[in-house]
């Protein structure tokens, strides 16, 4: 038997978001239907080097895939070397035998399988009538956002915000051309909020950045930025007027946006309304009136990279793509 | 930048039993030296498929990795599908800006550096004149302990036990030509332990299966076997008289040999003597008599795999082995 090894190039070739927010969508199924073994995330974490490496691994019966993702963040490397700070790899074994079937670079997968959480948020959350969207940050994971929300409602207005003017005005130009939607460069977050119908925060942010006044009843949230203690971008009196979804209630309530809001003493952990796996499964209400917020926190869970990585995997196999060795 | 694919035919021209004792002795010192981040195991158990796969990652200041091992269990395999029921992979990474310049395939490594932990324990612990070792298992394992265990002693004579006749007469025919020392198949494990100077446990066995009295003083015993909760081979009454050297104290209280004797209230944690890098440090003592008995209990730290793997990668690039290709 042999292994096939997945370069970044190769990956890049494979990359599909239509394909990724189905594997998205059928993984937090999975999640919530007692299919899948995922353990709590082996993080070392190296403050003089100011770098964190996660580990997040997962067995999945619907994939029927075991999923061992490392990422190394150096945030010095820029600085240090030129060197990007993120990196990632995938080993996939095959669940029934343990075989290692694909080991594939894996630093575009968190940034599509992110981007594709939320394009699922807002298709199971998301009021229909949804045209305008609010975004907080103009970096790469807001363009993944953007290109999901795009293929699950025909959005017409993008409203965005970033503390760096020159990143908006590249978003705008390369969104613009790449989804035909209007693109309004804001000066302020205030800006970017109010009147959108979604809003999507995508900072690496540590304070309250979407204030509770500026959301109208009707909102969905994607709150993707905040997924390790201490990072923040929401005002946390919104979950006392929120629908709370989260991807995980044991990632969210130790690690997430919900964390904060726990914290504040404004929710409890009991008032999470569901995963959203289980609304996805019907086990749950989604949204209930036009009125109401909507806020689905994203902490990005190995499922996720297991699903996208196995669809890859099957992709790779269809077209031939990548290098077949005997790696055993 | 390129990233170093090694298969197993590789990674087996590289393996090296005095190199990795001499890299297992540097990870235990510095694992004690504050040099080494070990995130606790992460495990995804699949009762219904009799599997376990581990995955164990580390960061050492001394080699400047990050290592990350998954280690895929399949124990029903054989009799499915005729294949091997262990699957390993290692992911080395630049510890100083995470660059992924290693994935070698490791199934051959944890056999190796358990070896020689074995080995690293004899120098350090064991009576300089032991010459009879006895061994309770003639498996792949069995031959590692005796490989490393001759090049630190000049054993002369090994007496082996194991529950298959046929294993003991390949062990004799294997071990005596290559190591050139006499070897008595044994027909109880009593006539194996009586008599012998450092006795070795290397079975998958769950009761005691050397008996405290028949063990002499001055002995040295390698505890291999036992690495997790419910696993035993010693009598639980030989920790009452002898000093214990654990790998971990972590590991070895939670799923090692000693948990057995904690279980049995014959000892507390506060009894374990050091970890075998103190000793190796000369912070704590090793033995201090002719008559101590001592006890290693070696459960497997990611950092022995972390320094045995970055030893086949630099040996790999100094004689230009594996395949080098652009990953990332």
């Amino acid at each position: 038997m042999n292994t096939l090894i997945l370069t970044q190039d190769d990956v890049r070739s494979l990359l599909n978001m239509k394909d990724t927010i189905a594997e998205v969508e059928t993984a937090y199924k999975s999640f919530n239907s007692g299919e899948v073994i995922q353990p709590p995330i082996m993080s070392i974490i190296l403050p003089d080097l100011n770098a964190e490496t996660d580990i997040k691994s997962s067995y999945s019966a619907s994939t029927e895939m075991i999923c061992v993702k490392s990422a190394p963040g150096y945030w010095d490397n820029v600085k240090k070397y030129n060197m990007p700070t993120l990196f990632a790899t995938i080993n996939l074994f095959d669940g029934k035998n343990g075989f290692p079937v694909c080991i594939m670079e894996a630093t575009l997968i968190t940034g599509i399988r992110t981007g594709a959480a939320g394009g699922v948020s807002v298709k199971a959350l998301a009021r229909k009538d949804s045209r305008v969207v609010g975004i907080i940050g103009a970096g790469n994971q807001a363009r993944m956002q953007l290109r999901a929300i795009k293929l699950v409602l025909p959005i017409t207005t993008v409203k965005v915000w970033s503390h760096i003017p020159s990143e908006m005005e590249s978003y705008k130009k390369d969104m613009e051309a790449e989804l035909g939607v209007q693109v309004i460069p804001c000066d302020t977050p205030e800006t970017a909020v109010i009147g959108s119908d979604i809003i999507v925060t995508v900072t690496p942010g540590n304070k309250p950045i979407v204030m509770d006044e500026w959301v109208k009843p009707g909102t969905h949230i994607c709150a993707i930025g905040a997924d390790v203690e201490g990072k923040q971008e929401l005002d946390v009196k919104l979950f006392s007027r929120a629908k709370v979804v989260v991807d995980s209630k044991m990632q969210c309530t130790t690690g997430g946006e919900t964390l904060n809001a726990i914290k504040a003493g404004i929710i409890t952990a009991d008032d999470i309304h569901a995963e959203i796996g289980e609304v996805l499964l019907g086990k749950k209400t989604g949204r209930t009136s036009d009125e109401e917020i909507t806020i689905f926190d994203s902490t990005g869970m190995s499922v996720q990279d297991n699903a996208t990585a196995a669809g890859i995997y099957k992709r790779a196999l269809e077209k031939s793509i990548g290098l077949s060795i005997k790696f055993v």
